[in-house]
């Protein structure tokens, strides 16, 4: 029998390419099409700011081809950064700019560094002076998200506080996307980890591509969206590209100049074990002081190359990479011993929390993956340095389409904490099934740790939310982090549609109370220009809710995984039961779930502050769409919503992949209103989506009568 | 998370290879050490024929070598086929050769023409001539099987027939072993597809190596054990592959020089396809004109490189391979076609039955993928030309550790079959697993199709052994085929005691009476030659009942599969069963099993003649190992045995695992006897070994306690 991967189900580790596409480079605009820098290039943009900073450059550019554009010169070749040498009236350095404009409708952008203090590097303001709208910063980096803020809005400020000024300043100071590429194709996990959108943009054959004019227009898509960080390179770093840092940062500076003129700050992820990989150490002890040379030596020479280089992003201890463990050191050891050699340079290093045994015994129960970060962890609050930050995933798990919040961001009071999202869909249908995300992490970025539960009718100890955990202070700022969904593909995201939730994310990341509704039609406006009303209400049809419909047929009520082990694609119930993993859901003749009580289980409910500690303990309590999560119960357990668990099993896996045959349907309104290309790329997942959904529901409500002998009353269900 | 390609199983997939072995050259000597020369050389060998035959040459240069080990004069070295300058007495071209020898206890090897009637190209006789011992052989193949019989025998002929003429001729005509080798490391199922022994012995980066030392010795193992065909290739052809027949024929013909000296024919595994994909057409179509023509101008230039060369292997309309289905043609046409091209230059086409639906929907309970090949070919049977040859798993399915005989090999009389076997361990370990299979491959040739069941009780009718069958007629023989299990590992099949599954599979081509347990005498005698009887006792304890131990922790009763999808290593007992390659066990709550009775089922049974149809048929009749293959039970279902399935289930896995660990430790028992590399070798091996059963005894137990709700009386089953 053949079967090199899988079996039964298609996978979505591979992204077949259109081989043509909606613009004349190779690639989709995405939501940068020329055509929206028309109305402000119709207008007239005048930029009252000299100098020679990289940013600067580029506002300077952005506004040119705004002119070129209204003036029909340009092509759709992509932006070129060069220096435009439009006619643009500077104020002398350091004077106050004139804001005065001639036109009526004109459009100015102003550097005023007075203004720092309130706000900051990378804040604006607009406003208005005698009907000419006026966007102020104190430093270029401010200037260009308001630039991309005119373009966004197309100069519309009717949102704006008419006559006032509009306050802009980004909620997180740190807005940061990971990438897991890989160096080359034939890498363990592809040119790519969890990339299901064909190869890096950078990376390809060992080394920094040379042609990297798809990479500018990429910084341009990052920094519309309010990104200002970038990690290069796969967090499981191997030894060809831990030489980044070291033999290859002349590579790694290529990249770093196309983002630092977007205004990106640029990081790798690095190998705890670089003095053994990459150096000629035999240690990589934290305490160790050639080690500590070692790596002051190697940031020394980064920094010579990159004087604004990030930092690094680190995986130590955690599947199989190496750490400080090892030496019988603290995470704390580990993240100061990078945190001290780069904090002469002003760099930070992200050190990643996922730390958990994936060599458990699934026969021992007690052991609860779960409570693994939490464990690790809180001992260590208040012994990281200033300048590291520990980055949490959202949930305590990994990723999954539904679980709660990771209970460490409510336990470190005095390390920088930054949380961890996944715009890549590993496990939530690999952009072969849409799914928009911006609900799920809204909903982590409004959760409140302590409380209160529902509304008013609980006590208020701490009002905090998760955003406001991570914001951090001013002078210790978290952050959000998130793991990109992109790739060579000319979509940049395999599936069009995808493209919203790294829009999503980067929006979330400086406004964390925007509406994930609004920003769907923010992306669908700017991403089909020329489309209408008809696919703004298409694209809502379709993404809306497409969260909740991806959670309904795939592994019910918070119980995760049931996925094919290794690619994560596809449905597989017992799939990860038997496994090292400790991802288990325990199902057996009478019931299912993961009893994490304090009173009877693991006692993960008590690493939650109150309320929650006591709201996940109590089945009277946990919510629905947690209830496996927390809880083992038997199969006919009435859920709040007044149906038993199984019958729940039963009802959302048809209405699930029912909903995916509407979404299918509605999509039929827009062919000849997207371009061709988009539709039929859409097209085609969608068909793909519905047959997986399908299978989906097959297999689960399958196994669960086989197993429960719970037959569905309306016999919907395959013996 | 990170994983690969597996999930809580070490895959069986790569073989980590020693850095020292106990042969200079840099591989294991197997069954063939010089040491096993020593007692011809020291009695000196006359060798009686003439000529430049390939054959003889290598005859030549055996006995050379033999002479030479006896002197002392040779080193580890690899041996090399040269032309031996020994004085060796000749007679002249035709004359009958001078029997009468000098030396009491000397050894003549002596061609006679005359008697290829009585022994064939391949047989050869054994006698005594005034206390010489006399080889007389009508061909150069006799006198090199001779040879090899006398190597075995270190000369003792006590088991011949004293004085009289023992006359030795192959049981089977065709002996083959199919390579399914890859020319690169980088093909989509590696080096060697289901290989479990590193890359293969003779491809690697795209070609054939340069350096075929190797392959010579390896040639020498096969003759030994009395192979006789080999195809070089991996029948899953790809593009790469496919060009061997074509542009890569001259090095092919390399290696065929190589094969020819050992008696060995060389074949190739061909691509359906192969006038689009190597060759200009746009059309495979077998009865199409310019297809025709494409494969005779193809085998015309083969056959002028390899005149000799033996033929093709062809997988078709098979996982995805093309085939005459698309054109829709018959497998008839489509052998014929190849079969029709072949005939002209001696060629023979060997077809694969190995035909099914692997996109058959899980939900189906009516589709069987065990009735796919009868189904498909036994309308065609007498439609195949005399030079195609139909080659057919032993089993319905696919090399499960048990299956009923394939109905098909009992219902093609006028067809010529070959039955496959799998000497690499695909399903039953891997050779990371000790599971000798000879026992297995013995009681499929012994089968009696017709019957009767036990004994002397029932009818016959008709008392053909498959054996017998497969042998088919002088003018139209079938014959044995089998997927080899060797690499470039140091010990050639990673796990040492798998040579014995090589040996014992040519051995029984040769003569399928052998008995399993005394081919472990004979082969490690001659691979451990100095080690004496406590390697043979340990062997033994070790290699006879390994097959139903490995078959009573693993899936049980018949049912087969149960393994992690892709690679097949490891437990995961709904790994399959709801994919679309058709190999379910349909467990649910109340019972397990597949229902092919003609009463209820899927009417398998009735493609058995009886008694067989009736035997499976029935649930008082039969037996109990094949119970799951053939009927869906209640798991309170009482077997034969007296035991409850549930119960067997739970019994089997506990006892088969407890039995690998005996297995380890009377491994102990040979530490510093056999070489240091190959008890280390062995016993990390069993190591794994253990590790892996008791992981399918616990999955195992625990999945079928989780489903049925009935606890092991001794609790000794994990929930």
């Amino acid at each position: 029998m053949t079967d090199p991967t899988t079996a039964g189900t298609t996978t979505g580790g591979t992204t077949s390419t259109t081989s043509s596409t909606t613009s004349a480079p190779g690639w989709h605009a995405a939501w940068l099409p020329d055509e929206a820098l028309r109305p402000l290039g119709t207008r007239g943009v005048r930029l009252l700011a000299t100098g020679d900073d990289p940013v600067l450059t580029t506002v300077r550019a952005e506004v040119a081809r705004a002119a070129q554009v209204a003036r029909g010169t340009t092509t759709s070749a992509p932006v070129t950064l060069a220096l435009a040498a439009d006619a643009l009236a500077a104020a002398g350095p350091g004077a106050a700019p004139r804001l005065r404009t001639a036109a009526e409708h004109a459009i100015a952008l102003a550097e005023r560094p007075g203004l720092a203090g309130t706000l900051g590097a990378q804040g604006f303001v607009v406003t208005r002076d005698e009907g000419a709208l006026v966007v102020v910063a104190a430093q270029p980096r401010g200037l260009l998200a308001g630039w991309h803020h005119l373009v966004r809005t197309g100069g519309d400020t009717s949102g704006e506080a008419a006559g006032d000024l509009a306050v802009h300043v980004p909620a997180q100071a740190v807005r940061m996307l990971d990438h897991w590429d890989n160096l080359a194709a034939d890498s363990p996990m592809g040119p790519v980890e969890r990339g299901y959108a064909g190869a890096s943009l950078w990376f390809a054959d060992g080394r920094v591509r040379d042609d990297l004019t798809r990479v500018e227009h990429y910084a341009r898509l990052l920094a519309h969206t309010g990104i200002n960080a970038v990690c290069l390179n796969n967090v499981n770093v191997h030894a060809r590209e831990s030489a980044l840092l070291t033999t290859g940062i002349d590579q790694v500076a290529r990249l770093a100049t196309i983002f630092r003129a977007a205004g990106i700050s640029t990081y790798l992820a690095v190998d705890f074990a670089a003095p053994i990989t990459s150096g000629a150490l035999d240690t990589s002890d934290p305490l160790d002081d050639d080690v500590r040379a070692w790596w002051e030596r190697a940031f020394a020479d980064v920094y010579a190359t990159i004087p604004d280089f990030g930092g690094v992003v680190v995986k130590a201890d955690s599947e199989g990479r190496p750490g400080p463990f090892a030496y019988g050191r603290t995470h704390a050891d580990g993240a100061n011993l990078l945190g001290r050699a780069l904090a002469p340079h002003g760099g930070t290093v992200f050190w990643r929390a996922f730390v958990y045994d994936h060599r458990q015994d699934w026969r021992d129960r007690g052991t609860d993956r779960a409570r693994a970060a939490y464990d690790h962890f809180t001992p260590l609050d208040g012994q990281f340095d200033d300048n590291a930050v520990l980055q949490v995933k959202l949930g305590p798990v990994d990723f999954q389409v539904r679980e709660p919040l990771s209970p460490l961001l409510a336990a470190m009071p005095h390390t920088r904490l930054a949380m961890e999202l996944q715009v890549t869909q590993e496990y939530t249908g690999q952009q072969q099934h849409v799914c928009y995300l911006a609900p799920l992490w809204r909903e982590a970025l409004d959760f409140r740790p302590w409380g209160p539960v529902g509304g008013a009718d609980a006590a208020e100890t701490d009002a905090r939310t998760v955003a406001d955990v991570v914001r951090g202070t001013d002078a210790l700022p978290g952050g959000l982090v998130a793991v990109a969904n992109v790739g060579d593909d000319p979509f940049w995201t395999g599936h069009p549609l995808a493209q919203a939730n790294l829009y999503a994310y980067g929006r979330l990341t400086w406004d964390p109370t925007l509406d994930p509704s609004d920003l769907l039609d923010e992306w669908a406006a700017r991403t089909f220009p020329q489309a209408g009303p008809a696919v703004a209400r298409t694209v809502h049809a379709l993404l809306d809710d497409s969260w909740h419909v991806y959670e309904s047929y795939t592994a019910p009520l918070g119980i995760g995984f049931m996925v094919r082990p290794g690619h994560h694609y596809g449905p597989d119930v017992d799939g990860y039961e038997y496994t090292p993993w400790g991802t288990y859901h325990f199902a057996d003749r009478d019931g299912i779930g993961v009893d994490r009580t304090r009173a009877t289980g693991t006692g993960f409910t008590g690493q939650y502050p109150a309320p929650w500690r006591d709201v996940y303990e109590s089945l009277e309590t946990c919510p629905d769409e947690l209830l496996l999560f927390f809880h083992h119960v038997p199969y006919t357990h009435v859920l709040h919503s007044g149906s038993t668990v199984v019958q729940h099993v039963y009802d959302t896996h048809v209405e699930g992949a029912a909903a995916t045959q509407r979404m299918r349907d509605t999509w039929r309104d827009v062919r000849g209103v997207v371009p061709d290309e988009v539709f039929d790329r859409v097209a085609a997942r969608l068909d793909e989506q519905v047959r997986s959904a399908a299978e989906w529901r097959d297999q689960i409500n399958t196994y669960f009568w086989r197993k429960s002998g719970i037959p569905d009353p309306q016999n919907r269900v395959i013996p």
